[in-house]
C-alpha cells in the first residue's frame, strides 16, 4: 500500500506533499521491530493522524535554500520522532485518557512499557538525525531535548505549588522551553541543511520560536474554550492538571479567587467549578487578549520571512502563522 | 573542593586516576543547573556513589592506543550518564525503594520529575557524546540506547507473563541487551577515539560484550543470595518483581513449581517464599552454575585482551575480568 498523508495534515502543505509522503513512509519503517509489544506501541503513537507541522517545518526551511533531499527527510523524521517522544513522556506525567482522540499509549499499555518506548523513540530521533552526518545538527538536537525535558520539569515542579502564582514571564519562559523549542530545533536544522547564511539562519530561528509560542497559546486557549470534538480530549485539562496557562491568567483578573482554587482542589467541586471556569472565558476578555496576543506573535514571525528566498516555500511558513491561529483544534 | 573519586571506585583504576578525577569534575559540573528541582535530582544521582566502571572502561580502551585526552573524557562522561538515565527510568519501572543504598529518585522527587530528569540525561549524555565530534560515536551511541530500550521492553513484557517459561536464551538474548550493549558502548567507542583497527575494536566489542554478560549474571546471583548491607538493597528483589534470572532459571529444577509461583503471586505467601527460595539458593547448585557461568564469560573476555598492546591499561582490563566475579556487591 502506498502511504498516504494523514487527512489531518495542513492543505498547505501541498508543495512539500513529495517530501511528507517520503517522511510518512519511513516513519512506518522504522515501526516494523521487535518486540512486538513496542512495534505495536511506536505503531499506535506514530501512525495516528497527526498535522506533521513540525517535520513540515524542517522541510520547508531545508528548501528555502537547496535541495538537500534525504537529510532533509531523516531530520524530519527525526523531529516527528522527537515530538512524539516528548508527547508519550507528556502522557506518562499527566495521565490524561485521551491523545489526538485516540487513548493515550500509557492507558493501553501501562506506565512502563510507555516510558520506555517514549526512550526508545527519542533514541530513534538521535539516530535518525546522525543520518544527516551533521555534527551541528547533532549538538543542536541534544541541546534541544536538554532545553525540553528542563521545560517540563520547571511546569511539573510548579503543579505543586498551590498558590499559582505564575504570571505571564514565567508562562512565557514554560512555554518558550517545552514547546517553541522543537518549533526553533525544525527550523534551525532545515536552515543548517539548506546551508543558509548566518542571517537567514537567525530569522528563521526567531521565525520558529514566535511560531511555537502561538502554537501553544492558541493550545491553551482551545484547552479552556475549544470544541471537544475537534480537539479529541475533554475541556479544561490543563485546569484539571493544575496548570495555570495564559487566558487563565488574564481570567484571574475577572473571576472570583475561590473559584480557581476550587478547581485546582480535590474535592466535589472540582469538575463544576472548572465547567463554571470555562463558561466564564467564553464570554471574557482573557480569551480575547490571549488570541491578539498570539495573533501578534504570527505577525512577527511572517515579518521575519521578509528578508528570506521569495517562493512557495516561504509561501508555505506564511501561511503557517495564519493557520496556527484559525485552526479548530 | 577538589573532586575525589568515591570509595567505591576500584583499587585498580589506580592507572587512570587522574582521568577518572577529571570526568568526575565533569559530572560535577553539568549537575549545576536550573532549575533547583533538576539540579538537585541530578546532584542526588549523579554524585552519589559509584563504581564508574562504565567510563574506566571507555578510557582504558582509549588508552590501550593512544592519548585522546580531551575525547576520552567526554565519551566517559556521556556513558556514565547514560547508565545513571537509565538507572533512573529503571527505577520509576520498578519501583525499588534504595538505589546504591540511597533511596531511589522516584520516590524523593515523585515519578513525573525522576522521568523527566531521566530524560535531560539522556540529551545531557547525547550533548556530551558529541563534544567527541565524531558521527561514528553519535551513531553508535543513538543505536545503542535503541538496543537498551528494547531490552528493558522485553524485560518489562514479560514481567506480566505468569507462566515465567523464560529459558536460558531468552535470558541472555534480554541482558545482551540491557546490560551488555552499555558495555559494548563504551569499549567500542574507546577503540574509536584510540583509533583503534578494526580487528582490535571488534576484540575490545566482544570484550565488553562478555564482561557486561558476566557482570549481570553476578548481579543477579547476589540479587538472590547477596550481602543485603553490602548491596544496599533487600535481597530478592529480581523475585519481587517477578522477574526470572539465572540462577533462578536453573533453580527451578531443584525446588517446588508451586514456590515460586507464590513468589510471583501477590498474597500473603509471597515475602515468605522469596525468603524460602533465596534460603534455599544459597546451598543449591544453580548459583554455583551460574557462578562458574559468568567465570567463564570473563575467562573468554580476558581472552580477547591477548592480541591488543601490551601495559597497565591492559591489565586494568584484564583485572576488571577477575573483580567482576569477586566483587562483594
Amino acid at each position: 500500500m502506498r502511504p498516504q498523508l494523514h487527512s489531518s495534515a495542513l492543505r498547505l502543505f501541498t508543495p512539500i506533499e513529495a517530501d511528507l509522503l517520503a517522511v510518512e513512509e519511513r516513519i512506518e519503517r522504522v515501526t516494523d521491530i521487535e518486540p512486538p509489544i513496542l512495534r505495536d506501541a511506536l505503531r499506535h503513537v506514530m501512525l495516528a493522524p497527526g498535522k506533521r507541522i513540525r517535520p513540515a517545518l524542517t522541510i520547508a526551511c531545508g528548501r528555502l535554500f537547496r535541495d538537500a533531499t534525504a537529510s532533509l527527510h531523516s531530520m524530519a523524521a527525526a523531529v516527528e520522532y522527537l515530538h512524539t517522544a516528548t508527547l508519550i513522556h507528556d502522557d506518562v506525567v499527566d495521565q490524561p485518557s485521551l491523545r489526538r482522540g485516540a487513548p493515550a499509549l500509557y492507558s493501553l499499555v501501562g506506565n512502563s512499557v510507555a516510558l520506555l518506548a517514549g526512550d526508545y523513540l527519542f533514541a530513534q530521533a538521535a539516530a535518525t538525525a546522525s543520518e544527516t552526518n551533521n555534527l551541528r545538527i547533532m549538538r543542536l538536537f541534544a541541546e534541544s531535548v536538554m532545553t525540553l525535558c528542563a521545560g517540563q520539569i520547571d511546569e511539573c515542579a510548579r503543579i505543586g505549588d498551590e498558590r499559582q502564582e505564575i504570571d505571564r514571564d514565567s508562562y512565557y519562559r514554560t512555554i518558550d522551553a517545552k514547546t517553541a523549542a522543537l518549533f526553533v530545533l525544525a527550523c534551525h536544522a532545515g536552515a543548517i541543511l539548506g546551508e543558509a547564511s548566518l542571517a537567514q539562519t537567525e530569522a528563521l530561528r526567531r521565525y520558529g520560536r514566535l511560531l511555537g509560542l502561538a502554537f501553544q497559546i492558541v493550545d491553551d486557549v482551545l484547552d479552556l474554550v475549544g470544541d471537544e470534538s475537534a480537539m479529541g480530549k475533554p475541556v479544561g485539562s490543563d485546569l484539571r492538571q493544575g496548570l495555570v496557562t495564559l487566558p487563565v491568567i488574564y481570567l484571574r483578573d475577572e473571576i472570583a479567587e475561590d473559584l480557581l482554587r476550587q478547581a485546582f482542589s480535590d474535592d466535589g467541586a472540582k469538575e463544576q467549578a472548572i465547567e463554571q471556569i470555562a463558561d466564564r472565558a467564553r464570554e471574557s476578555n482573557a480569551v480575547r487578549r490571549a488570541y491578539a496576543e498570539a495573533r501578534h506573535l504570527c505577525d512577527e514571525a511572517a515579518a521575519e520571512l521578509e528578508a528570506l528566498p521569495k517562493g512557495s516555500h516561504r509561501e508555505l511558513l506564511w501561511e503557517l502563522t495564519r493557520t496556527v491561529i484559525d485552526r479548530p483544534s
